[in-house]
């Protein structure tokens, strides 16, 4: 028998039990799922930073369901209250479930765009009763659970329209003036700063290994060198390089980019051969 | 062939090998066996917190064995010694694996209470030599999985009389003079207060969705309102609510009601129609 | 079918979707595999720190493949740069994955030494384009996995000779006129002080349980006891003791040896009956 698997990403963190205990309910409903913890380390409502972890994970991933929760407005009720979701995706027919706003969406659409959307607010799989906070565990871990087991994807939710959907809002780079001008979508653990251009982009702006570049962020202006290795600059040195997602993205030898630059999520830079 | 569950909490943290090497006990002794970490945050030392978990988390995770270790006398030997202890609870014969010290002991009650109990200070699965301060990988973990491998809880240790156990001091919540007078349990990572009141003694002290409560700690009063969700107060207000275990609990819309009221755990608060 | 068992150590921390993805990685190569995390908590680029949870934990794992990543020159290139390995070492044919710069060798030397060893540079398993910082996804996790499914060490890399490999240097405790010198290894977080001395040093010492101590760092004198439990002294007061791994180990009942002896990692420590 195949193996089917559940990748699961959110903002709840491991100091309680709240991760825990939807695997419980997944291993309750569907006990042969297998479970990869993506990461519950999301800062807690960023809804942005989970959709980029997720898209940036998705193509290493075994096809399955995606089950992620970032969730800002659980319990808000009224004119604030988001849907609940699941979606098929791209031709291999992959499975997210989590919130409509947005979370879903970046690796949705990279690996094909959403096929096919239902609304989970009224699933027959739902645990009641369905508490105002944690639907995590009441909603989305048992859709998911469902959908290892085989369900259809019709038979967890009521069938919603994929242009309704809630997008994702994502800065997207330019080359402006011969310039990369580039936005920071997060700063990783080492205090690389990632930018939100690609492969394409860097090669657009004229850019090529090797060159020293100028980074300026407001009136300051920063050298650097556009590099595959750290070893390329001394000590303290900035360096633009492609991480492993093939996005630009800048670092500090044995440093902090993200101290050296003082940038913080959605800072515009702007990135030319100097 | 049925999978086999272990649920796993401890006070252990994720920052070094502890929790890794006791799956890799469990893996060795019985390598079919499924593991869910609960959760490895609980405060250290804080059999309380780990206990609340426990019983918080018992009825969404698969029925099985659950193996707990929060352990602040692990290693004192002499009088303060505690014995360590495997429980079977319940109609559904749920076994638990941990310290006598109360922490398996809410969630054993919750699910039918004790009907059998043995001493593992002699069992035949501990691994030679017991190490005097980590259990969890010497007498506990093997233990889990022998159980998981089908061998009888009489099997893994010397019976002793559940009356002996030792028991959890837990605040109890009651209604005096119209007033809900509760407890502090905990406090969650978004700031959230856990109070020792359920659903029964809310509709006790005539509390109603929709009604302005009054809510006061020592000398100082807050306006609040009992309500489903966030939505019913302004930015800022405090809310008494239902949280996923059906346990009153105290929020604010976007900001943290430990902050507002200035409370820790066991701190006493009388709510009351305002 | 037997299980196959991948132990996973790192310093990604588990705040990204760094170790999550490494899971996805081996998932897709070899979905029957299955992961022990056992621990991302390594301090950032802390080798020696890696290299001894790792050893500790070795004889309380399943026979398998063990992947470790800590790797500060990741991405240095050059002169700077270490090779990607894999080795088989002792009698069990116990496979270790990771960087060559010493994280894997008090681990394999613990278990007989290593016998042969492949270069994994050039490994046909590995992920193109391999990146230039995340070689835990790129080709540490799809050799594990391509090791894990069957394939022969041979096969994955490229022969190099085990005396090549870079070793790691470790502090050694002795006994010098009479008293045990021995250095930090590590500090817990309890505050527990790990010492370098074994058992057989401590006997070599002619330490006995229950003798009076006194442990000398730089020009500070502080009385302990060498005891098996926390009882043995007062509250407050300082214990030698040997750890869960056999090591000599230094511990203040209820407080931090750490802030009391005011040491850090590779301070040296003179024990010697007071």
């Amino acid at each position: 028998m195949p193996e089917v698997w559940i990748s699961f990403l959110s903002d709840y963190g491991l100091d309680d039990e709240f991760v825990g205990v939807c695997h419980g309910v997944i291993a309750r409903t569907c006990p042969t799922a297998r479970v990869i913890d993506l990461t519950h380390g999301i800062p807690r409502h960023d809804v942005r930073a989970g959709a980029i972890s997720l898209r940036n994970a998705i193509a290493f991933l075994p096809p399955g369901i995606h089950l992620a929760v970032v969730d800002p407005t659980v319990g808000a009720g009224g004119r604030d209250a988001r849907r609940s979701i699941a979606l098929r995706a791209g031709e291999d027919g992959q499975l997210f479930v989590g919130p409509d706003n947005g979370l879903l969406m970046a690796a949705a659409e990279s690996v094909g765009g959403v096929a096919e959307a239902v609304d989970l607010g009224r699933s027959p799989f739902r645990l009641e009763p369905v508490s105002a906070t944690f639907h995590g565990r009441d909603i989305f871990a048992p859709a998911a659970a469902a959908l290892a087991g085989g369900t259809a994807l019709a038979e967890v939710g009521e069938p919603i329209e994929p242009e309704s959907l809630a997008a994702l809002e994502l800065p997207r780079a330019e080359v402006r003036d011969g310039a990369l001008v580039a936005h920071v979508l997060g700063v990783d653990r080492f205090g690389n700063v990632i930018l939100d251009a690609g492969h394409a982009q860097i090669a657009d702006a004229r850019l090529r290994l090797g060159d020293a570049l100028e980074v300026q962020v407001g009136a300051r202006r920063h050298p650097a060198r556009y590099a595959v290795t750290f070893a390329d600059v001394a000590r303290g040195g900035l360096i633009l390089y492609e991480d492993a997602q093939r996005m630009a993205a800048l670092a500090v030898n044995r440093g902090s980019a993200a101290d050296l630059l003082r940038v913080a999520v959605d800072d515009e830079l702007h990135v030319r051969a100097g």
